[in-house]
């Protein structure tokens, strides 16, 4: 199987390049990227020294899928061509998430360029839709803070246990924010820091809203969502809390050991689903593909709340694409992606 | 006025101490600590080198007010003989926070030493009660968390404009748990990781809870409070979310123009709180004793959000200690906490 | 092929755990340690969740090799039994390091438990004895302070090049100083700071000496060692300096063109030292089995300057271990470390 | 005393504001910027928000002194007027350290713009030429590096004690590279990793030379200076190792005596130079004007080692700044620079 990434240059691309490398099915057979074009891969990225492949202009070899780490919109305008020619595309940005045009044109202020294919892109959070994956030509890898704030809601958002009220708090390590420079990235701006950003609205927010409608119709929730920088690489916690709809449940000592259960049994056969007994730490996912997920109910006010821990280039990103391409090429899902997380 | 301070070998006696060196009223007379006794202050925390004094067993001069910065119970029990005696005693400890014996014991798992000194001791959350702090005995310094929890909220609960339910999700430095060592403050463990704790329920709860109500008669909070760890040494800052009681604003937009107002007008003759037009960042308090406080609403759900960010051992511990001895002395406020953050 | 770990739980043993977990050939059958004994290795370090065994008090299957992660003296103990039963033995600890038990005696406070056996052990810096290495019963697994350094001097040492005079300036992670708590690497001390230690005599100095002075016959170094500690988890950079023998090359220039040819040829054949053409990071090394090697020469002072970065807790132990244990056991060498850095 | 800022919007340039708005003397009335004209100062640095003032394009007001905070060149051209006109500069970039034009042109590439000024700017590294800076009209702030190089070398260099060979191995925090973008200072990039840079050769190199060179007539220094950045935002460790001349010292047990009691002599009404009885770590010097210098020798190899710590942008820059300015005008060295290190 033969594989290229769009766009290596960024810490998703070289997390991709990473993964295929060491992938026993997939081949890593050309990588592009503008800056750096003509380079040796492993001369702009030391840790890729033993990947021989120079970064090109253009994917210059005959692949049967395609990644892109573009950054959005242009990221669409690179996947139509490979779409159209019947290469599968699984992209990293967020151009196939939202399918609705002008929820897109809101968001990312720009016209959609491809829009017929908003409607056969499918949504590649893999436990929420792992026949959508498996079957789709172009999946719309999803972003890395609604990947844990899914994983933490999806089985109480379906079983209509939740009200519509959620909130999203998130904090996450700075590679989120790309390689590209910016004052809000500099290590002495971002070092012994943290704070709140996006407050008026983040760009993940819609496609919370939008996967958590199609897990319950009629379901309609009004979710808060404030992610916050904190001074580390990897690593983002989604804490979420939200109000059991009513009557759900008799008590709140019910409702924790209920609910565990729930959640249990929804990622039962889920090898990246991990449901914990114990508050999680990013750190326990630092390198590898897995979402710690850790529902519990507040014994006092009774309502729920929901850690989820996962490494946001991993499960956040290149990792959760290759869970996809593994499913879209019907390989085990674990393939290449089996790796221990890194402790300490 | 002499001062002295017991148990200095905390971070918290230890930044009361840096403080108090350089107050132009105050003199530092005598500090105690029992592992490091007999041991010049300088040589076992070099930052304190010009200060000249000896660590003792016991406060070892005539003091006219003593900090205690004592763990719990502890702290209770050496602070007893000093207000019973007519010395003024700021407690930076938990052990005078909680007015109901019953409500001490189940947090904190002892019967109160002393629970006659708990109706007389003052909670020296210095804006929301300057006139209860400056004719204290016995002054409560409240908790890092709490500290901007209730800056983050008092204004709107005292106006009445938001229900019962309230999330307070904090991020927190190592800094605060103290220089005893644990694995959960061990570099490796904390570094590169963040992860929320106390879940079933933190210490800071109640003291949260208590003063909510006691801002406005009837008032009856049911507060989830998170805290989470973050790989940085200093810094606090309280993400708070809560519903506005109905009617409350016609609109979102009303809703944030008039609560924005509101802050401002509450804390106008603050000189360390800063009602601010940003998200604040912990790193613009770092050293110096103010508390940021950038109150909003979301504009798609209508509820309220309020982020509070302050230094965790200056406004969160020693600063607002030493912001309440001004009160107690009619001395100015500001004095010796003139010093502005350091940044980056 | 059948492996336990005595000690696992400390952080050379966890990275043990994870690396031969995933080895192709050899099986982890029985881990030991004291404090967690009884309990499921999975509960404890929740990143090795998969591995499916119970900390035991003793190894507790047959084995055909040990690894030890005990510390000094304890770790000696616990490996004699093994060693006379015919198992190999792998001591990470620094017990079999020095072959000389008074010099022994001198850096570590006791008599050596077992002196006959330190004739026979092999002091594993791989690429420097992989002859002894594949023969061994026991092996010495190098300090990660040394094995930087010695990868960074061998060349020139073995060549004569150099004189006795040598200085290695060493900057580590926090890892390396355990799991162990301590004041010293409690997060608020560590972390935004730096600072030399054992500046009086660290114990991977004799360790140094002792492997230089075989490199060369008459060779008498005499070597600076001292470390920093700087906060981060993961990574050791050895900064070397020392002075050419007199007419060894005719100009700064050529020194630095030969020196460079000479490293790239001494270690042209070994996977996991690379020579590299700038100043390496450690980061290209987080999680994998590389040390890179950047010898070069200042052109103003005629002196040679190598800088060798890898990761304390893989080439700087674990990954070390295993790479000798597949020597031993005729594996290829790369068998169970392909893995690649993780950036950034 | 009229101050005023030339460039306030890089690290250097706001920790001089932050000092002078609290300095007893001075007044701080005229900062500029080119980026930030028009806007208020705290509005772009929220800790500086008790500063009323506006950056503007030039100095507006009638100034006693001038700080210069530019880069170099543009640094030399905007202080030439203010010398001309007679208003005291003390530039903070690099532009006025080497006396040689041959040699500025050599590191830095350009010509001088003003050559005649190089002969009569002093070098204001304070304790080494106090005199000289009471005098100057235009001092010369010296390099983060320098300044702990300096300070760890006068005592032994002046002395006639060391050989010309001499190695500073230097560490620091990610502060000192500036607030302007790069790869280097990119969060994700410096955090948990440490390297060495300028290799080939670093600026502040030929100042460290030319210093020492002025210590002892006929001496004439060879220094390898390698600095490493390591992740940390503020502070500088400078280690250096150097050989004794023949016959300095009849034993090392005896050098380190007499070396730390020369060095103790030599730094006796220095204020802010405190010679310590063991390795000094830079969150010792957070935030304040000490550099800390800690002479010892080495008992096998009888070598001089130095390590000095000092916060880079206090006493490697801004402090040092007010510090030469006290002495320029008469003030007490110390005014404005009491503050005492943040710990922890």
């Amino acid at each position: 199987m033969k594989t290229g990434i769009v766009n290596v240059t960024g810490y998703a691309g070289v997390e991709l390049a990473r993964i295929l490398h060491r992938h026993p099915e997939a081949d890593l057979v050309s990588v592009t990227g503008r800056s750096a074009a003509g380079q040796r891969l492993g001369d702009v990225f030391p840790h890729l020294d033993d990947v021989e492949l120079a970064i090109e202009p253009e994917i210059g070899a005959s692949v049967d899928v395609v990644f892109s780490a573009l950054p959005q919109v242009a990221s669409a305008e690179a996947c139509v061509p490979f779409v159209r020619s019947g290469v599968k595309v699984i992209d990293i940005s967020a151009d196939f998430r939202l399918h609705d045009p002008a929820v897109y044109r809101d968001w990312y202020g720009a016209d959609h360029p491809a829009p017929d294919l908003l409607e056969m892109s499918v949504y590649g959070l893999t436990e929420l839709d792992r026949e959508g994956v498996a079957g789709a030509a172009l999946v719309a890898n999803p972003g890395c803070y609604p990947t844990g704030a899914l994983l933490a809601l999806a089985p109480a958002a379906k079983a209509g246990l939740i009200t519509e009220r959620v909130i999203v708090d998130a904090k996450s390590g700075v590679s989120g924010a790309g390689r590209g420079l910016s004052l809000t990235t500099h290590f002495s701006e971002v070092n012994e820091n943290v704070f709140a950003y996006g407050v008026d609205g983040h760009r993940h927010l819609p496609e919370i809203t939008q996967e958590l409608r199609r897990l319950r119709p009629g379901y309609e929730p009004e979710v808060i969502f404030i992610p916050h920088l904190i001074p580390m690489t990897r690593g983002i916690l989604d804490s979420v809390y939200a109000d059991f709809a009513d009557g759900a449940f008799a008590s709140p000592e019910q409702a924790k050991a209920e609910v565990q259960a729930l959640y249990r049994d929804f990622y039962q056969d889920d090898p990246f689903v991990r449901v914990v007994g114990a508050s999680p730490q990013t750190k326990q996912t630092w390198g590898n593909n897995h979402c710690l997920v850790y529902p519990t109910v507040d014994q006092r006010t009774g309502r729920l709340m929901v850690f989820a821990a996962l490494d946001n280039l991993v499960k956040g990103a290149a990792g959760q694409a290759v869970q996809n391409m593994n499913l879209m090429f019907g390989l085990p899902e674990e393939a290449g992606l089996e790796q221990l997380a890194l402790y300490p």
